[in-house]
Order: C-alpha cells, then structure tokens, then sequence
C-alpha cells in the first residue's frame, strides 16, 4: 500500500547522520552520529512541517517542553557546560532541533557546530551505551 | 538606590551589538545592528536567566509563542526564505534567542551566521525605518 501523501517520514539524509533513541509524544528523538559532541535531533512526528509555524499552537508548546526535556537529557548524560539549541533548515528542509552539549575548548569552541568537516561516528558498542542511557533520561 | 540583584539587565555587549525594538509579554524584542542578515533577537525579561529551563514552564510557552511572532515580523518585514532560530550563549551567557531571516546566496549561506567577522551596521535612517516597521509587526 501506498503511503498518503500526509505520512510523517524522516528525510533520508537525517536518518542517515543520526540513530532512532525514542518517540516521545511530539517528536522522534535521534542521536546525532558524531562523537565530537553530545548531540540529539528532535523531529516533531508531523507531516511537512519545515518552519515552526508550521505546526499548531499547542504542538508548538508540546516542542518546547520536550527540548526542555532533551536539555535536561544531554547534562544529566554527558554533564556538558550547556546546551545549544537550534533549528537552521538551510540544508535538510524538515523541521528538526538541535540540542548540543558544550564545553568549553571542545571542538569549534566558542563557534557553533553546523558545518565542521570530518564527523567522528560511535563504536557499535558505544551507541548501544548512549542509547539506553538517552532512554532512561527521556522516558524512564 | 541600588537595584536589587534580581533586577533584570541586558547584558552589556547584547546592548553594544543590537538596538531596542519593542517589550512583548516576556520578552525584550531588539535588532541586531548587521544589516547583511534581518535578525531580531529576543531576550527574556528574567534575572539570572541562562538556560532554557532557568524559565518557568509558563515562561517557557510564553517564550514560544513570541518566537512564533518574531518569525512571522520576520518574514513579513524583509520576505526571506526561511528563518533560523536558535540559542547558544558560548559567549554572552544571559539567555537571548536569535531569530534571522536567511535567503539562497547570503552570507555565509548555507551555514549558520555567527562569527562571520565585519558586521555592517545599518544607517540611523534605516535603523528608524526598520524599528518602526518591525513594532508595527510585532505589536500593531
């Protein structure tokens, strides 16, 4: 069967750069596939969605709650100095938030990170790790 | 009189770089004096606000919603493709979300816009051209 044209799909390219963590109500959670920071995707599970305002009011509020949820998520996994949250659009057109634990002197400190070559992937083992972790975090 | 040190206080290189637009409910609305990008920059009207769950959930929700009236200023005062949203404070601490309006072919396209050195400041007359028109986006 065909999807409709209204089925919520990832874009292949942040599938690609990125492993599934958990589906919270809104969004999908995902761990971007770079060692260098800790670093997850929120994708809020809605059909053609590219600006913010493309999603309704209440899935607005529903989106902050759950980047407040991710930030709380990454300190408590990787206890970074901050976060950087984020969502630019210019290369991968869905809507997705960055959420980005920092540090000083890490790698493009104190620039943002979008855009620094040469990603440094997990170890299978690792993934597995950081993955159940995230989830104990996220969803308990 | 001394002020409280819960007083609310723009930190000072965010007044340096940027000029006061309008006050919404939480946040002080103010645009960035670069003219090679339409950015506002919004910054919670809170003491001792860092991160994003420094705001009360209220807050929080209150914070989207005037991201959603930034973004929709945006697109209407200077008619980009999209905008880019974010919140990073590696260098200004205080939190401050940064709402700038990015076309095909701007500077720095298609990668994110802080750090690029030499911003060009607007004239004072396009300063009281685009406050003016920018409060009558934001509140009427």
């Amino acid at each position: 069967m065909l999807d409709s044209p209204m089925t919520f799909h990832i874009d292949p390219q942040l599938e690609r750069d990125s492993i599934w963590v958990c589906d919270l109500s809104l969004c999908q959670v995902r761990l971007r596939n770079d060692s260098r920071w800790p670093w997850l995707i929120l994708v809020p599970k809605r059909p053609e969605v590219v600006d913010i305002t493309d999603l309704s009011e209440a899935d607005g509020a529903q989106l902050m709650a759950e980047i407040r949820s991710s930030h709380h998520a990454v300190m408590a996994w990787r206890h970074p100095l901050k976060t950087n949250i984020a969502w630019l659009g210019n290369v991968v057109r869905q809507l997705h938030i960055h959420v980005i634990g920092r540090r000083e002197g890490d790698t493009g400190w104190p620039g943002p990170v979008w855009g620094i070559a040469n990603p440094v992937p997990y170890t299978n083992t690792a993934i597995d790790t950081h993955v159940t972790c995230l989830r104990d975090w996220l969803i308990g």
